[in-house]
């Protein structure tokens, strides 16, 4: 009941589970469970072999036994919390004996509702007798997903065909579901024999006839040997929900304890900080060795206590290495806590145009230290430059913080002046009311009289008394361009000196294709086109990019063309990196700021300035995920566009399908100018 | 910081407020505040005689210093939990002189969109300066409103309008808003006198003005006389959030401390159990007496330490009395913890013909000992008058069980026939295949063998092998027939014997007209007419009756028509009780039912069955909320439908305003058979 360890910024990952064989008296199979330290119980819904009749199939009024144990057994609280049922093992809806597939359908059915009626929150499905020919199973999965409240439905996938690795062996679960099934799929030999043997395109085949339900899920099985690491990194962006290790895949280190090779340590440590919980499915291969009073050395201090606890259950070491490579993960930062509660959650991008930020927006924004110690770098260099040290006590320079906010930059800027020693007089232009009152208290509070102009106005509309040198701002979003930086600083522009500097000098955006089934799922949620012709700042966490970030539209400032044309358009191809199959959710963005010279910011990730987290990345979503063939070309079209009072991006694909052009005309996001 | 006590089952109650006078040096007034044991301060946004011209009057580019202090004095979060704003009190903008009505427009939308940049929970607003003539007023409020994310307004408003009262004087807030206006209001004397006296109708008029808004609510300030019962009572369907109690309303006891009337004590124990805060304004008035040592009377043994508590905090002998009426309110039931989570949360009714039930439903009805315990009386009286003492062991009374569940009604018929030594041969129709499970289970488990037949069947088709003399059933939703227990009824009747029993015999619903604005504003938020004309189970908790209940329409089984008609209509006319004005949200519907003879089971308010907890009301919402002024008659037509695959209800208002017929055939909600 207390989890794999005491902390809880690995979500549901602390609570791990057991697979328990069919047993009438779940009473004392769930309590011997619970007091080897696991939190739940995998249990058989029905006695695995008992094979029933269809309904349909027999005489009316025939006399039926209960085809399994009753509910009064466990609380419904029990059901709910400390049970995950599994569906019966000879469950085959997609058979060419009809007899067989009509009695299994029946029995999916009958064992789904019973589930649901239990409230359980999983159920284990195993996998279509025949993977890639399991539409009639999909059909009854999908239409029992149509109709659940809450229940998850976990599909179990072998994390590698048998037979793909020479040392894949017997590595299978109690009832042997995923390893029979998975050596049927290498022996079908339907499609091209790389889909038959990738299990991967097994659960993508049953998602898509699903049509990508938010509530089915992967339960993914370890064996002795694992695939690549990029085959393994797929899954980052799909609905992994729990990994089952089986004991045959543990070794045994020189005191005789269960131990685990380094790649499938990393590997669910990699699963634990995804919040993917752990079941140990198997009998016991390792007793403890007699106690001899010192420390085991994989289970740490506790070895003569876990000596003991291992007579109390049999399956008692395992949870102990379970749980000390929970308790080994490396503590989250402070800054990683903080962006736990943000991570997938969908935001929309601010309008800051249109609506003035918040107190508590401005506060947050203002705690990244590394931001302003950046624009600090960039206007101390810049200052440097321009005034030579002969002029620094005569030549003033004219400095207008454009956006001002509550002042973060004005004090940065002030700060580079002391540093450099060159003068400066500052105006901050702020066209928010609000933030003009603190601007106008710190005059005061901070020393700024006689330095600082607080100039209450939209820097659009702003008559300047005079010319400036840096016109310095933060106007970017997470798309570098989308929050308008270029429209604003195109219209401060006009009262920079000809030989005036922008703070930032220019700005690119880029994109990659990526998997992200929750993310997706979220956006379908909102039930409209509307919402897939939005971009969202999004804490991604649960995706995987399926190929490395390309440039999409650069800006520089100040822009002195004759006439100014902000819109953009672009084509990318992207090569899809994966070594198979993959599916493609849409795209992410990010931007890289050039501030002065070779002073950047960026949330680009290959260049990701360290410590830095006032911008997350951009979700530009697809209506419509697709499927992405091994080795595939992925072709995008990106348009930024402007009218008289929005600007909007539109998108689509063109490779490896065609999808419709996204937001045309805006119609589903634009940012008011 | 802790609030007024430790427990949590007031909700915000458990918070207190000190409102404070302006003061340039905020962090100091909150640290004093808190360390006097309040939990959040009610602070003037801006400085109350600060009158500024709007800056539409102004020359453009006039200097304007800062109209309030800084927003960094204190973090975000302090804002956001431990200030509630004050709105200035000069503001009129309703003045018949225009540059003040000019300039109120301006500084009030100005102290809004601070307030709402400071993150603040909720602004306290003045009554407009002529109670009853506030429409501009409330169009800045609902214009502010529209554009809020979660900041609340609560107006505050007199409970009583001074001058009503023979002894109504001085209780004024700290900065004389209330009472001001409210004299005001008394002097103005438009419209008819009672309302111009009623601070009720203030409210209601600019709430109706601001269309409901889900976020205005109301601050009542009490005075040293307290209007009529009924009169107060008229605020439990109203959202009042907050309660200012000015010091000069306390009284002292022997020894010198505060303490308050009993009507006022009885007033605040009901607001902290509906979880209303509590603020206290104005200053000492009471002085800790000289601390003999003894015990205070009123702070229970906390005297000595309350008198040293008071030189740290001029008010603190205040909050002591509070905290110690706020403790010793009588703790909650346990059925009463359970139930505090579904106050005022709409459920739509179950459709049992339609879905299967889940185990934990099931669970929580089981759970109702009361229910079976009188359904267990109602068939030992039956079988008492069927079976006559020298036929007790001869003759084996049929008893079928319809919608016989996971069992409770078979047990409670096993032990009645016990208990009446009479024989019994039971029945169990069941439909859901999964509770089917567990009464087959059962027969074993609970040595139901020969004496319990489980039959998995509908009972509108089931052939019956035999006639059975009594057919118990629990087919009630909360409005009785609402969840088709008629037509079942129907169905089954056919295989009981001609001087059969039906348990229940007959079952009456009840109606009564509410105000219920949260309940309502619920019902709005789902954005369409559907939900206004569906019904929802509701544990009814700010809602406020206007009449008692009237019968609406009555069932009795078995049906011997020859032709049986469930359709009902009906008129009802209500008397509204309150002594004023008050407002209609939709209608509470109750039932009550005859199991056999005398043995009820009631959730009618008048007979409510003690301890029975299955049943919450029913609420039939009307699309417009109405006010219902004094002594007006309110008429309703409640009409029950019948389709070939359905049953709906209709029903519509025709005094003392017509309004449309909700549900026409069914469109918004039905029952479907």
């Amino acid at each position: 009941m207390g989890g794999l360890g005491k902390r809880t910024d690995c979500g549901d990952a602390r609570y791990a589970g057991l697979e328990v064989a069919w047993s009438s008296d779940i009473v004392e199979t769930l309590e011997t469970t619970l007091a080897g330290g696991w939190d739940f119980a995998v249990a058989p819904l029905v006695h695995p072999r008992y094979r029933r009749p269809a309904p349909s199939a027999l005489p009316r009024g025939t006399f039926q036994p209960p085809f399994t144990r009753s509910d009064l057994l466990l609380t419904s609280s029990q059901w709910g919390s400390q049970i995950v049922g599994k569906a019966s093992p000879w469950i085959d809806c997609d058979s060419e004996c009809a007899p067989l597939a009509r009695d299994s359908a029946a029995a999916l059915q009958q064992e789904l509702a019973w589930a649901a009626h239990l409230g359980l929150q999983a159920v284990v499905l195993p996998l279509p007798a025949t993977p890639l020919r399991g539409a009639n199973y999909a059909r009854i999965l999908n239409h029992t997903l149509g109709g659940l409240a809450s229940m998850a439905l976990w599909l179990r996938i072998p994390a590698m065909a048998p037979g793909a690795a020479s040392s894949a062996d017997g590595a299978a679960a109690a009832d042997g579901s995923s390893a029979d099934t998975a050596a049927a799929a290498a022996a079908a030999g339907e499609g091209p024999s790389s889909l038959a043997a990738d299990p991967w395109e097994w659960w993508n085949q049953l998602r898509f006839l699903c049509n990508h339900h938010p509530r089915l899920g992967v339960m993914l099985e370890l064996g002795a040997d694992l695939p690549s690491t990029d085959n393994l990194e797929r899954w980052r962006g799909e609905p992994l929900k729990a990994v089952v290790v089986p004991t045959s895949v543990f070794m045994t280190n020189k005191r005789g304890f269960p131990t685990l090779s380094r790649r499938h340590q990393d590997f669910l440590a990699d699963c634990f900080t995804r919040g993917v919980q752990v079941v140990l499915s198997g009998n016991a291969h390792h007793m403890p060795p007699e106690a001899p009073g010192g420390n085991a050395v994989a289970v740490g201090p506790g070895g003569a206590v876990a000596a003991a606890a291992a007579a109390e259950h049999p399956l008692r070491l395992y949870w102990e290495y379970l749980s000390f490579l929970f308790r080994k993960l490396p503590a989250s930062s402070e800054q990683e806590l903080v962006e736990m509660g943000y991570r997938d959650y969908l935001q929309s991008p601010l309008q800051p145009l249109q609506d003035n930020l918040e107190s508590q927006t401005y506060e947050t924004f203002e705690r990244d230290a590394t931001k302003y110690t950046t624009y600090e770098e960039a206007v101390y260099r810049c200052l440097l430059d321009r005034v030579p040290q002969e002029e620094a006590d005569s030549r003033v320079t004219v400095l207008m913080v454009v956006g001002a906010g509550r002042g973060p930059l004005v004090a940065a800027s002030l700060r580079a002046s002391v540093r450099a020693k060159r003068r400066l007089r500052v105006y901050a232009v702020e066209k928010n009311p609000n933030a003009v009152v603190t601007l106008q208290n710190r005059v005061v509070a901070d020393g700024w009289e006689g330095t600082v102009t607080i100039v209450p106005a939209d820097m659009r509309e702003w008559e300047a008394p005079e010319q400036a040198d840096i016109l310095v701002s933060e106007l970017l979003g997470s798309f570098g361009d989308n929050e308008l930086s270029p429209e604003c600083l195109d219209g401060a522009q006009r009262f920079l000196k000809p030989d005036g500097v922008s703070i930032p000098q220019a700005y690119t955006s880029q994109l990659q294709p990526i998997t992200c089934h929750k993310l997706w799922n979220d956006v379908r949620a909102y039930d409209d086109i509307e919402h897939f012709e939005t971009s969202y700042v999004v804490k991604l966490f649960k995706f995987h990019p399926l190929a490395p970030t390309q440039d999409v539209f650069t800006f520089e400032h100040p822009n002195r063309a004759h006439c100014i044309d902000n819109t953009r358009s672009i084509r990318l191809v992207f090569e899809c990196m994966p070594p198979a199959g993959t599916v493609c959710h849409g795209f992410a963005g990010y931007f890289d700021a050039q501030l002065y010279k070779d002073v950047h910011l960026s949330i680009h990730p290959p260049t990701h300035t360290p410590n830095m987290f006032s911008w997350f990345p951009i979700y530009f979503p697809l209506r419509t995920p697709f499927y992405v063939p091994q080795g595939s070309k992925l072709e995008l079209h990106m348009w930024r566009c402007a009218g008289k009072h929005k600007v909007w991006y539109e998108w689509a694909v063109t490779q490896p399908l065609v999808s419709p052009i996204h937001n045309p005309g805006g119609r589903g996001h634009f940012v008011g100018l």
